[in-house]
């Protein structure tokens, strides 16, 4: 069960957990997020990595409000990427994500659940946190039929302490087509990245460091 | 911020959070769930509780399937309630709800999460022991911006060492109005209880206990 948004992180943890012989089930949300090229992405990253089967579940964060990623606020841009959390934090995220993920799982009966989270270029995020991860597993085998009656349920997050560069290294080398993979939190409406916000200059570091051009941005240019 | 369905256990808590000073932020949710008078209970139950606030989220449980309170399978009736969970478990639901009642407390500035779990007369479901209410608030406080930055959040389940009698007492004492609750899992079309699901018989033999008619089987009848 693979939570994919259709970025670099979620999209390189499914072509990891493919090579280690994981039938993927993955699972995208429609949360109201500004950047609808995400859900784009998300559709061309489920079919390179030859997913089983993919969901798009529909939640309406906005009715809660309280992130620019899903709110009217400016996304900042050209700041020092700092160590505080950015106002692109959208509340409870991942939890939610994850229970959603957890659901399905346990209909299916998956007991495998794949997300791209990394505490190394997080960004600030709490909820990328290997203790946030730990405490949501055990949650999740305490909350769910399949969990007390002993098959327990495992979060996979192979990426937790990975640099980005590294994350791209092992892409590639899984044949990740990162051109296909979306990062920016407020594109164009044509899609192409805005290049300044703290996701684009963490993508652009990392695509710099291993010397070659982004593929995203040579698709656009 | 309080969890309601609309039943006796949710209305019942909403009410000793309102005497305990707290202002009622309700959440309910559209689930697909078969019983739709649920939804009407709810709104009832929040106009009842005088909340601040209420919303209905609308979630897709269905997409997913595996239960009897949101698929085509028959409600078990008529069966000794016994120790296991029974069919009308619904994946990670509580899991699910707790996770959109943190993401929109942290959005209001709200700390106290309240839901109406109960560990003696509930019918086997695992999402309502403490230990996973425990599991669950420390994944809210660790992974929210709130949680992490101290102002820690509080999961409250007043009802959850009561038994189905002593929460109607208590909530009697409230002047909660159980006529207009509902806790049927197969009602019929009209809304009338089926009087034989697990959930009208644990709330028939509560209301024999107290030697009291149950005034939504009056309403009805």
């Amino acid at each position: 069960m693979l939570l994919l948004s259709g970025g670099v992180d979620s999209t390189t943890t499914g072509a990891i957990l493919r090579e280690a012989g994981y039938d993927l089930y993955a699972l995208s949300f429609d949360y109201g997020q500004r950047h609808r090229i995400e859900l784009r992405s998300c559709y061309e990253s489920a079919k390179m990595l030859r997913a089983a089967q993919h969901k798009v579940v529909e939640i309406d964060l906005r009715a809660f409000g309280g992130s620019a990623l899903t709110d009217e606020i400016d996304v900042p841009k050209g700041r020092e990427i700092a160590e505080d959390i950015p106002i692109t934090y959208v509340p409870a995220r991942n939890t939610l994500f994850l229970s959603f993920a957890l659901a399905w799982a346990e209909v299916l009966g998956a007991r495998d659940l794949a997300i791209g989270v990394n505490a190394v270029d997080y960004s600030g995020y709490p909820d990328c946190r290997p203790e946030f991860i730990e405490a949501f597993e055990r949650t999740a085998n305490l909350g769910t039929k399949a969990g007390i009656e002993g098959t327990r349920f495992a979060i996979h997050t192979p990426l937790v302490n990975m640099t980005k560069t590294e994350i791209l290294r092992e892409g590639l080398r899984l044949d990740v087509d990162f051109g296909k993979t979306h990062s920016c939190y407020d594109p164009a409406p044509d899609g192409a990245p805005c290049g300044e916000c703290d996701s684009c200059v963490i993508r652009a570091r990392a695509f710099a460091e291993l010397g070659i051009p982004d593929p995203a941005i040579t698709a656009i240019s």
